[in-house]
């Protein structure tokens, strides 16, 4: 009930101890949508772009209209877009939040190595 | 040919521009290894452990050694963990390079209003 509890990310989970189940399966959900370099790649244009109409998807991805949409649709299940409809075409965006909890999961003890090399 | 170009991560892809088709194919594969919560449970345990002997990992999986076994490939052909083998079984280890890649393509310029907040 906290005011900061949405924004609170102490407690998100990292590779630092060992994933709980339930954890682990909304996560993977979410790494199983980048599993596919189409959609990685329009995850990074609509990331790049702030917002994006899905007007603007298919020639830069080089694919039709019901594909890109498909792609849309698997990003936005797993929360890392969202859309707001406008007329005829939905304009996307990406979801900070949950690509910054996918971010943290992938810390690790380790990762400091890397980043004081 | 740089002395520094294997931890050089200047140039390595984020969100903050349309990925090119070779990055996300590469990126891709990564993802895909991390996108079932079993690999993900997995995962954790060698890195919270920093390294691991696949003899300790069914009990907290409660899964059979070829289960595991064949979670442990997979995650080693995406290149995010390494094996060596020391008498009958494989110890692991994360490699932190490879997650440090998949944690900087997810950044993108939306989140820095996430870490600000």
């Amino acid at each position: 009930m906290s005011a900061t509890t949405d924004q609170d990310t102490c407690c998100s989970p990292t590779l630092a101890a060992p994933l709980a189940t339930a954890d682990a399966e909304l996560l993977a959900g979410a790494f199983a949508a980048l599993g596919d370099p189409v959609r990685l790649r329009l995850l990074s244009l609509i990331a790049a772009a702030g917002e994006r109409c899905s007007c603007d998807l298919q020639e830069p991805l080089g694919r039709s209209q019901p594909t890109v949409s498909h792609h849309t649709k698997a990003l936005a299940a797993a929360g890392l877009i969202v859309g707001e409809k406008r007329g005829k075409w939905t304009w996307w965006r990406v979801v900070p939040e949950r690509l910054d909890d996918l971010r943290h999961v992938l810390d690790t003890p380790a990762l400091a190595s890397v980043r004081e090399a």
